[in-house]
């Protein structure tokens, strides 16, 4: 249902597509932002031009003529000087329809210019933690039984505050009339919030009599298609947003026995040093 | 009480019509802000132009003087030239009250279009959620008795988490004095908040003793003006922010005996598919 | 300690005035703030002025000197087409020093309107709320005793959800050393949150055994110095952001054995209607 | 493990550096910021200022070639008047690329100075407390025992509400196999929540049988290396934002038996005044 990046594997059907606008604009990687501003920039740009052209080039005093080619683009660029209001004047609207055009222009530049401001800040401002996932969920002694553990690292330079872990097991079971539905359990954890996430967090759910895995074995809970879904939400510290993660690991990522390799050591100033990229790192136990 | 599309019915007095300028900039259809933007843009050239047509045509340079139409519209699109700072320069201010008059309007200008900047993004980053509430509030045989219940679903990309929603039931009782007085009550859910809400939701009422309907026939409800006002709190996950969201559903929105056909589907890649614009769709029950 | 309208009887002492500018600039009243900014605006221009009067007139191309007061003010126009970067360009930087300046002055000129942009954003986005309060404390039978409450209503155009009142009362309290010392209390409220503040809300402390102001007579309180500081807090659905208000009643402000007087009526299309400016109105009981 | 100032002392890997840049543009100093945007300022324009130099100078209307130093200067500050659009004019684009390179150098500067925009506005929206800390934590007869405070200032114009305190204890502690490990304890205080941050606020710890530190002497606790980490939480009342502030005191920062002197006077007008400089100010208990 969950996707490894905590994207959700679902289709929707919308309304309409203006509604994901703004989602759209403001999700999408920056090359393909500032390709799309690049493009609307440059499309604007010909339908001016197009217009001076159609108005006629003996509105445009400095512009002289000469072949279709040497016309066209005096025609477009003097269209980005007045999209861009860098307006040098060397060719200036002397006619009353190229003015009004030119008129237009400026203003739909500057209202453009104006919400491409507004989108940046937006891209920007967007509040995202960067937290790193151990690939694996490892099974290993824990107290008197076992436990279930992942560990997550924070790969960014802000602090996570005030963070919080909610793990949802999703599995299959055998109704007694022989159907099969999809039953979501909370799974409690020994710690679920930590009051600042500076390092690096080993979350553990000790398996018990209570737990919802208690008495599964690993082929059990393959056949149960189970999905672990692990909700993070902490507070940015750099702007103080609240931030959600998510991440999703199935019974083949579970491995039985093992326990994570030590991730924090110190570096030559003996501050704790902590290493993001071997967060999944660990070892079988004998 | 409450409009079907959750604003109220209700009409206040204000101090100030001044207060309610930005509410009314930040939520107006997109169609009327760009008019009333581009109006004062008009105005605004209206007003410079009117200043310098009173200065006089002589301090400006490179206007040549003809009829009427032709002075006024110079000096209009001299100041639009000025008021977007695009400044071509084939007409420029002379002598000292001209050049006083550009000075302030190109300075109004930038003011100006840094105020729709600002404008423009409260807009775009006002966080909206877009749930779709089947038409109907069904009752439908539930555990051993009744249930209350609607449907909806989530018509946006982006996706709503720690989703939850509250019930208030307003209706009409009559005092023993034989006064009518309308009373709220809490309607209690069988799931009142969920992690993710990914899908579509059915958010049931269980009418029990404790149940503010217990006992309540249809025409009972008819009469006692029942309505239920469904407030719906979440975050949304693109920029992270709290939205809010009412619907309102009244005593002949119900249908008595009738439960929802499936809105989730598989499509053609095997995903889950959400057809949002069948949330409401329903059966009848034998 | 605090005044009626909620902000705080307290004098600190600063650190550095420099930490409370983005406070005072986006606080300030709008017409400080523009006024501000254009003596900002003038400023700067007669600061670049100056500079290009000192560089000398001959790196200005396009300047026909005359007189002191025609010179100053060519540079000042100048300094205002660069700043604002509509540079009609009849004045343009010939010389290395002026094209230096120009180039400085342009960037600053961006610099500071970017900035701008940014002020009037904040100042726009600041959630506020506008509450407005009865003037007076009524003290009314309520229940089988008496009740201390007052009215509010909400005086803007976008709703306030979740809603919380608290009132915490100082009271000036005879230790039994016969020191005076200042004491805070919390008073219990019969409702203390609202799901949705669409009309008017009376908030009422019924006074029984338990509450701080069981067996005050007016007199008492009055000799107490007793100050009611009502904290409210909800959700702005303009903007969905959290807004805070504050107000203050003291002894003097209650008025015994009073009630309000309705402050909903119906419009002519038969719409709730809520008479703000009344919201205050009370009759005395007999 | 944490700073004085509450930053962490920790060093972490960072899977790409381009996670941290707008971390590190809206967190570093003003006086950097400022240099950076300058300095790309410059480097823009060399680029630019080289690229019309190959293109060739007789592609600029109105340049007058002359020395090397004249004609770079002249392309250079050509590109200035492009990048900040301020366009005079008295030098021009005439062939086909120097166009092409004019039209992509007033975007481009648009476009940056949109992104300085957001920056700027991200800076400055940026939500902070300033607290003081007293510089000392004293241990000073409480109730029937002993009371761990420190005292804190709201050093801002702006109040702080809803402010919450919590303290972490960190020490190290002696297994019984003999081996050493770092122990957090939740510190309770006597008041941890206020709803408003108007004056100082003395944090308090009563040490009775609950308390970690119970039983402990000073030498004890600098023998286990205890550090007390302060997180304070609270809403800035101007932008109505969460903030959170950090700090940090070990076992050497403690004083014991000693009172912190008054902080509050009143002023001139008899309003409280706090000195927040003398917020660490204590004497020795006799």
């Amino acid at each position: 249902m969950m996707n490894t990046n905590g994207t959700f594997n679902v289709q929707r059907q919308y309304l309409s597509h203006w509604d994901n606008i703004y989602y759209h604009l403001v999700t999408m990687p920056w090359k393909y932002f500032f390709a799309l501003v690049f493009l609307c920039y440059i499309a604007l740009n010909l339908i001016f031009a197009s217009a001076y052209w159609l108005i006629g080039l003996e509105q445009l005093n400095g512009l002289t003529p000469g072949d279709f080619w040497h016309n066209f683009s005096s025609v477009y660029f003097f269209s980005t000087q007045t999209l861009t209001t860098v307006g040098y004047g060397h060719i200036s609207p002397a006619g009353f329809l190229a003015n009004l055009v030119a008129s237009l222009e400026s203003f739909i530049g500057l209202l453009a210019f104006a919400l491409i401001s507004g989108l940046l800040y937006s891209r920007f401002s967007r509040p995202s933690a960067k937290i790193v996932f151990s690939e694996n969920l490892l099974v290993a002694p824990y107290r008197d039984g076992l436990g279930v553990m992942f560990r997550m690292g924070n790969a960014r330079k802000s602090e996570l505050i005030e963070t919080e872990v909610q793990i949802i097991l999703a599995m299959n079971q055998t109704e007694p009339d022989g159907a099969t539905t999809r039953r979501f359990y909370g799974v409690p954890l020994e710690i679920s919030k930590v009051s600042f996430f500076a390092l690096s967090w080993t979350v553990v759910h000790g398996i018990d009599e209570k737990s919802p895995l208690w008495g599964f074995s690993p082929q059990d809970l393959e056949d149960a298609n189970a999905e672990f879904m692990v909700l993070v939400k902490g507070t940015d510290e750099a702007n103080q947003q609240a931030v959600h993660t998510r991440h999703s690991y199935v019974a083949s990522d579970m491995v039985w026995n093992a326990r994570f390799q030590p991730v924090i050591t110190r570096n030559t100033q003996g501050l704790p040093h902590v290493l993001v990229r071997q967060i999944g790192a660990y070892e079988m136990l004998s």
